[in-house]
């Protein structure tokens, strides 16, 4: 039995560092007697986990003293009603980007809560690249600007952040940690864990405080910031052993991959192998514009949806699993997050050249 | 090293096989070259997984089949709100019974919701026994009756259930799994996993088909029942490794503890032990009535704030954790959930007389 490369969008690859060290400490943590699952979240032994996980996640990211740092339930898809719920306080309008699917959730479910202004949508090109935006498409009376960083879905990134007068707001997902950013250019971000930081159960937020605090009137004391800001997300019990993992993850890329500047250059790398590749032969065809590409999620198809079939099915049996791209767009999608290595990359263009050798 | 009686109240202690076990596959689950933490939630791997952990929920506690299992973040407190929200669509009126500090919460947020009866509340004699209910208090018209059926901080519980003509909603936290329930007796059960299911992050909800499908206007999908009842709980990513363990704990019951009937004849013997002790010594005192004890958690004081503090002190060192009561009863509170061995309570039992005849 061997480990495969698992090329799943999520939940996704964990460092294999961090799963041998959970599992050997799964029964009992350090001296503490305990599995950390079992560990009461009052406890001393869990407050040292959960606060070094946010110190660990503020040093890595840089993120100022003015942002609070959120652990929530419930994933992204939780923030999509969180976000206007909390943040529609002062106009009751945003503004929303729809680059692709997870964002075009955010904007409906957004649109139940207050006037939301649609200011470009990639619809009509399928979202193979970021759309353009008209700055005079802006409502200036917007409390806040939502995106989606990165497009899971689509394989397209923002190269560089919308320029609007309002908060930016940002589901980072699937590219938190991928590189560094500058925390101060957002007003408030949300990423679900279970892509680059650990188990699905865990949705972290981080929020310029001047946002939070003045939510929709009547709104759930669980989906209101103030009461995981004023509680340290210690209101109810959290999701602790995600919470746990997540601290060995931050770790990880602190002390092996070099920071978040050692991650994005890996990460480059890695993407480097694959579009270098899709670019170089006929036989496949990189789905997202040159200019758009992520580097976390690499979308492609062969042009023939039977022979994507095929790939896919011998990709698995040579051990490359969950390479079957999304249905809205077909074709292959090779999530390679963090945790990836770049030996499962190299191995994967190995054989697709040895597909294409044989199918061609 | 050596593993401690964890008496903590949640998250807690939990079944020793189960940890091995996890421990043992947690880099690699069976065959799949991967951990459940990486695996897709929707690849054949977890839905084995998931499918299972419902399907022994179900057989586990005989669950008929027009009721829906369902696998919610959020903890038992996004209930408080999701309960209110989505069953207040007859009459938008509920009867809440308060007997503790949970059931006080649940009814203060369901206050912001509806018009919400008090129909009894414990807080007099500070919620040592279950509030008597006189039928003459409950609204006719109630969309449903609310109860908290086990005390987490005080120690008692429902023995029999209140009767009304509206549906009965409980929140079975930290006593689900832990005896045979009728469960048509109840129109929704809902319990976070991390008393005696798992880890904590997950709740599961048990509802009767004909109650959900009509939320108040405007409320966010993911707090809609009906988002997961239609999607097998997978509308988005769910906490997919609580999920796992969840599956093991029931397995665990099934195979090893004799299902629910086994479980609650072991209970009882476990919870006997420390309450006959409690009715022979007069050095301490058990908290909760006779009438209403719980056999999850056990309150019980010196009559003397600063020896149940000693008595905290010296069992911790002796290897018994989190004993110390909550602090709206004080004194000491033994949570013995399902997981927590015979043993274990027999041992404290020893400490407690060793430090009786040292301190008497």
């Amino acid at each position: 039995m061997s480990r495969i490369y698992n090329f799943s969008a999520g939940p996704s690859t964990l460092p294999k560092p961090v799963l041998h060290r959970a599992a050997s400490e799964l029964v009992e943590y350090g001296s503490s007697g305990q599995s950390v699952m079992e560990m009461s979240h009052r406890s001393p032994e869990y407050d040292e986990i959960i606060t070094k996980c946010q110190s660990l996640l503020r040093c890595v990211m840089n993120i100022p003293d003015n942002y609070k740092v959120l652990f929530i339930q419930g994933g992204a898809s939780m923030q999509f009603s969180m976000v206007p719920q909390n943040l529609l306080s002062g106009s009751g309008k945003a503004d929303y980007i729809v680059s692709g699917m997870f964002s075009k959730k955010a904007y409906d479910e957004a649109c139940r809560f207050g006037k939301i202004n649609l200011v470009a949508t990639g619809k009509e090109y399928n979202f193979t690249r970021i759309p353009d935006i008209d700055p005079a498409k802006y409502d200036p009376e917007a409390d806040y600007l939502h995106i989606c960083e990165n497009n899971t879905v689509f394989g397209t990134r923002f190269t560089q952040l919308p320029r609007s007068s309002a908060p930016l707001v940002a589901d980072l997902s699937s590219c938190i940690l991928s590189e560094p950013i500058d925390v101060t250019k957002y007003g408030l971000i949300y990423a679900g864990a279970q892509k680059n930081m650990g188990p699905a159960g865990l949705c972290v937020v981080i929020a310029r405080e001047d946002l939070i605090g003045n939510p929709q009137p009547g709104l759930a004391t669980m989906l209101d910031y103030n009461t995981y800001a004023e509680n340290d997300s210690m209101y109810n019990t959290p999701p602790t052993y995600a919470i746990y993992i997540m601290g060995m993850v931050l770790r990880w890329i602190e002390e092996e991959m070099g920071g978040l500047a050692g991650m994005k250059a890996y990460n480059e790398k890695k993407a480097g192998v694959l579009y270098d590749y899709l670019d170089t032969t006929s036989f496949y065809r990189a789905v997202a514009e040159p200019a758009c590409r992520s580097i976390m999620n690499v979308t492609f198809v062969t042009g023939d949806a039977d022979r994507d079939k095929a790939f896919c099915l011998q990709a698995q049996k040579a051990g490359f699993y969950n390479l079957k791209g999304h249905r809205s767009v077909g074709g292959m999608r090779a999530s390679i997050y963090n945790a990836m290595p770049i030996a499962g990359v190299e191995k994967l263009v190995a054989f697709m050249k040895e597909f294409e050798a044989a199918n061609k």
